[in-house]
């Protein structure tokens, strides 16, 4: 499988493709960070982000889109401009019907480092190790954007098997339910 | 000059369209609240949202699309949907060229009812009043967005001839800089 890890933004965007082998063995395809001009206005930003996820996504096919989940910050109007960011960044990938999943910072860090709280310079390291890179991949925001791919590839398969875990109780509750209204129409007729 | 007023939302998104006349005179053109489906994933409702954006840009044609700036609410998670949705909508508008400008909630509640703490019921009568309409604006979504574009139609105006005043005044000190420096080289000459 084929993970695009996004960590959102306005003034830098990272960009992560991984791809996930066997067990936990993960391999880094492409990282890069996406700059748009703090001068321009908000919509231009927004447009030429957008212009460079659909690049990426159309370049290196990913199976599933990783994003950020965004959390109210310190500061607001940042808080809102990576949201806004996040959300087109959603919309390629869903013109593409390519599935979208956030993560939450903490989770990315637990899944790298073992640690919710680890700080960047442990994330970083970690990501380097994981993928076995020659050099720490820079700014953060690449690091961050590998991270997330890393922490989806290994998520999934612990979520499949938890819906798939709650598919199969639904259908037996189902079933225990369809056999004693049976058992009560019998005992009724 | 016509202005596309939205009142961003994934539940409900208002839709309103209003052309501007001489003076102070505004006229409804359409309205309209767009809902996405709250069980569809949150990349697939951003995907409906901007379809329907985009629907409405390319029908009516307005000059400038003027959006509701989001602000942290009680919610969180409601707040980042907002964003994110606010964000789809000013790209399929910088997609086509137009500028797109934000206003707060509290600007717009001024320039309609002369409060900025309104309430709903009291922007929804003027908004009705102000545009002539036999009935009211229903959702509240419906007459945010037309109160959206109002407000920008009332408040572009002013806000060209402040820049226009500041631009005057960058020239005229520019002027004033360069016969001092005129002056202290004959002096010093």
């Amino acid at each position: 499988m084929r993970v695009f890890g996004v960590d959102p933004g306005l003034t830098r965007c990272g960009f992560g493709v991984v791809d996930g082998g066997p067990g936990r063995v993960v391999r880094a395809v492409a990282v890069d960070v996406l700059r748009t001009p703090v001068d321009a206005p908000l919509s231009v930003r927004l447009h030429e982000l957008y212009d460079g996820v659909c690049v990426w996504l159309d370049r290196y096919e990913p199976q599933v889109v990783a994003i950020e989940r965004v959390f109210a910050q310190h500061n607001v109007r940042t808080a809102m401009g990576v949201a806004q960011a996040s959300g087109v960044v959603a919309l390629a990938a869903a013109q593409r019907n390519l599935p979208v999943e956030f993560h939450t910072p903490s989770e990315v860090k637990a899944a790298v480092t073992g640690s919710g709280r680890a700080d960047k310079a442990q994330v970083t390291a970690m990501v380097t190790k994981l993928l076995g890179l020659k050099v720490a991949p820079k700014p953060a925001d690449a690091a961050d954007a590998l991270a997330l791919a890393i922490c989806h590839h290994w998520r999934a398969p612990m979520r499949n098997r938890l819906e798939e875990a709650q598919a199969r109780a639904a259908e037996l509750a189902r079933v225990h339910k369809a056999k004693l209204a049976e058992a009560a129409r019998r005992s009724g007729s």
